[in-house]
């Protein structure tokens, strides 16, 4: 592997984390807050250390699929490492295993927390806890390719990496511009929401916070009651902006260049909005004797399914305790997630409908061994490549998943907290059941729980392969 | 479909099982117990429903993957419906359900049982009970082949249909002596257990029938107490018994046919003995402290966890009680299971075994994009099909699995038992934890989620698809 080039590129990401700390020292400054300290220490901090990284520019800059990888991995731990300074500083009881959980649970976007109480917390800390959110949601590295000036072909193996799915679509030719156009629909989607809450009656900072715990799929509330005490509207303003941000964002794309037959038949979307329908009504007709009226009986189903769904795990009920049907129901969805090319996490939905559909291929085979027929995915042949990545990443998920509950289960809790929390942090959720369940949280796991956790957000954001590859010494024999 | 030809064949083999039913008819002759009505009846009932089934010979014999795997998922229910009758009509507080129930956990060789009480049932309604394990073990398709006439190409098809794991290896050129050579190994194991059994002091009946129990790696019992009250040489018998029946049988094959070096190099079987020798460390390590001598943590973990990778269900101890961690290494090696070619259940050991190495591969990929290996499963390149269908097997397995958790969630239990109850019939295992856990049973269960897990049963034995077919009207057109 050529390090001074995956050094190099670590370095900028971490001066990029350092301008984005700026916004929440600015926060604490408006409100007056000791916090703001915290974070420019923080700032400062990472800045320098970036800076050192990336002082000079190797020599080598050969840069290839396992750069690309590797530096998507490395990036996403330190800047959890450095993002954890803040809370860690500002808030005496919070260790710094807890304050780095907390941090990579807000890039991750899984929301899992381990603060029993966040209403004490400085308003400067909530906030960059919440906008970490944002950051990780379309990725620090894809916000890296669209504010720096084009490099050589470097770039597409990073987006790769970091861009949730079976497959990137480059929307333009170039990735620097693909990037660009994905931030600009990712930011008015976020404002869209803050204005709506505003409108409904939040203060412009809660709006801000909860919008980017809505855009990035994350899940981190700043009240101790979560979303239980908003309004029936603004429930309603979240829950649209959930799914829309579990949809691929290619359709947005495809929106705003006006293509609308095509975004409007997206196989992906329409499947995923197929699937939140079926779960809303078999959820909402097991729990209509749980709420008092059929007003409040739909809006909690339309809410938790999509929250769920979409991995965001913002809670108006507390769903652990509806019937069991229900929380399985929840859970099989927490599985299969948002789209492709959304912030949301999962399996994703494009590799269910590949799936089933290669399921339903050998059961045709079986039957007719010499009818031959191909896969196709949004109208297209589904390449042989892509086919390969996704069994070998099904293969995969399930050997991550039975291996971190193993782990996980060395801390003797009960067999519900135990699996779902995995589920909860591998698919990048936040809230599983019981002692993890929407009223819950995880502070009662072991230090080594906790990492085995940590590792299951990451490897879940970044779709298993970059963290797995850290731990094969192959990864990192220097290059011939 | 060629429907009169698959009715031909299923009624071979309901002739078939109702001469099978002689053995117990004498067993309860020879205690003189009333029961052996019972079983006559069933006996003549099964005889002469099967001779009308297959009185003419159909004039269009064309026979292929299609009718080969309806002949084999159809058989398989009306066998079980047949020998439900014996228990459904001599305890008069078992419905049709719960009988069938236990009659598809016999011949699956699941063992789950909905009986809350088993000794005071006649002597020769148990030896049939245990007897189902026997013959669902290798198969009563694989022993019509041994002992019916050699036909023409249909065979194989049928064998395949039958036969866990993912390619079904002819041992000989010819599919009769296969199955024959199949059948005496098979016979010779089960009468070596029988005479250790018979030699540690146990009755000639009780040893025939744990010695069923485990050769079959079902895992009914006739006491109430299990295998609780056996004496340690008793259990170290039944445990090494377990074992040889969760290897490949082809590895018997090789050394009859004095093939030791090509045995004991079998990579399915080394890496099957090295999961085993794995979780029984660490689950002796975990449960020190749960029995009261070294001795006896030993014996424990070999056992139980034997009995659960083996999937033969056989319990010595609440394993449910045992810590959280060994539940979850149970849970795992269960989800394992036997090899290929062995009469276990589970995912199969050389499934796991080509699945990481596909995942290994894909990691190496990722670092080395131009170097290219060919994956080799016993020395032996892995041929595309067969990689194909382990990874429709893998996703088709979750799809059932998830499907059938949140039918079997409807009766409202607690999660540990709505998800065991599914991981312990569909990996044909027996008991779970919880309510299900081995000092339970499935009587408590809805009569839906009965079905529900008898489906399991049977999609887990005849390895997915044939049940899937069952319910796709593509596979009930008329041949054109």
């Amino acid at each position: 592997m050529n390090r001074r080039m995956v050094a190099f590129f670590v370095g900028k990401v971490l001066r990029i984390e350092s301008m984005l700390m700026v916004l929440p020292l600015i926060v604490s400054m408006l409100f007056r807050e000791s916090a703001w300290m915290y974070v420019a220490v923080a700032a400062v901090f990472t800045f320098v250390t970036g800076s050192l990284l990336s002082a000079t520019k190797p020599k080598n800059m050969s840069f290839y699929t396992r750069e690309g990888i590797m530096s998507v991995a490395l990036s996403w731990i330190l800047m959890s490492v450095f993002g954890a300074i803040p809370l860690w500083h500002c808030a005496p009881h919070v260790g710094f295993t807890d304050a780095l959980f907390e941090t990579i649970s807000g890039f991750t976007t899984t929301g899992a927390s381990i603060l029993t109480e966040v209403e004490s917390l400085p308003k400067g800390i909530l906030f960059w806890r919440s906008f970490t959110h944002w950051v990780g949601g379309m990725g620090i590295l894809v916000f890296m390719l669209a504010v720096l000036p084009e490099a050589s072909g470097e770039n597409i193996y990073l987006m790769r990496a970091e861009s949730p799915g079976p497959s990137v679509g480059k929307l333009l030719p170039k990735v620097k511009s693909t990037a660009k156009i994905l931030y600009i629909i990712y930011i008015a989607i976020t404002l869209s929401e803050i204005i709506a809450l505003f409108l409904t009656g939040m203060s412009v900072y809660e709006a801000s916070v909860i919008s980017f715990g809505t855009v990035g799929t994350g899940g981190f509330a700043i009240r101790n009651s979560g979303c239980f005490g908003y309004d029936p509207v603004q429930q309603y303003v979240i829950t649209f902006f959930m799914l829309v941000c579990g949809a691929n964002f290619n359709v947005y794309f495809l929106i705003v260049a006006k293509k609308f037959r095509q975004a409007f038949r997206s196989e992906e979307v329409l499947s995923y909005l197929a699937i939140y329908a079926t779960a809303v009504v078999c959820v909402a007709i097991n729990i209509r004797n749980v709420f008092g009226s059929v007003g409040e009986v739909i809006r909690q189903s339309l809410f938790n399914v999509a929250s769920v769904m979409t991995t965001t795990g913002f809670a108006t009920a507390d769903f652990d305790k509806w019937p069991d049907f229900s929380r399985v129901m929840l859970l099989i969805v927490m599985f299969i997630g948002g789209c492709a090319g959304s912030t949301a996490g999962g399996i994703k939905v494009s590799r269910i409908i590949i799936g089933s559909k290669t399921i339903r291929k050998e059961l045709q085979y079986l039957v007719h061994p010499r009818s031959v027929k191909i896969l196709k995915f949004e109208g297209k042949a589904i390449e042989h490549t892509v086919l390969r990545g996704i069994n070998v990443y099904f293969l995969t998920y399930f050997l991550v998943f039975a291996v971190s509950i193993l782990l996980v289960a060395l801390d003797g809790k009960d067999f519900a907290t135990t699996v779902t929390s995995v589920i909860a942090t591998f698919n990048n959720i936040g809230p599983g059941l019981e002692m993890v369940g929407p009223c819950g949280n995880y502070s009662e796991f072991s230090a080594f729980a906790k990492y085995v956790l940590m590792f299951d957000m990451l490897a879940g954001r970044l779709e298993l392969f970059p963290m797995l590859l850290l731990f094969m010494p192959m990864t990192w024999r220097r290059q011939k």
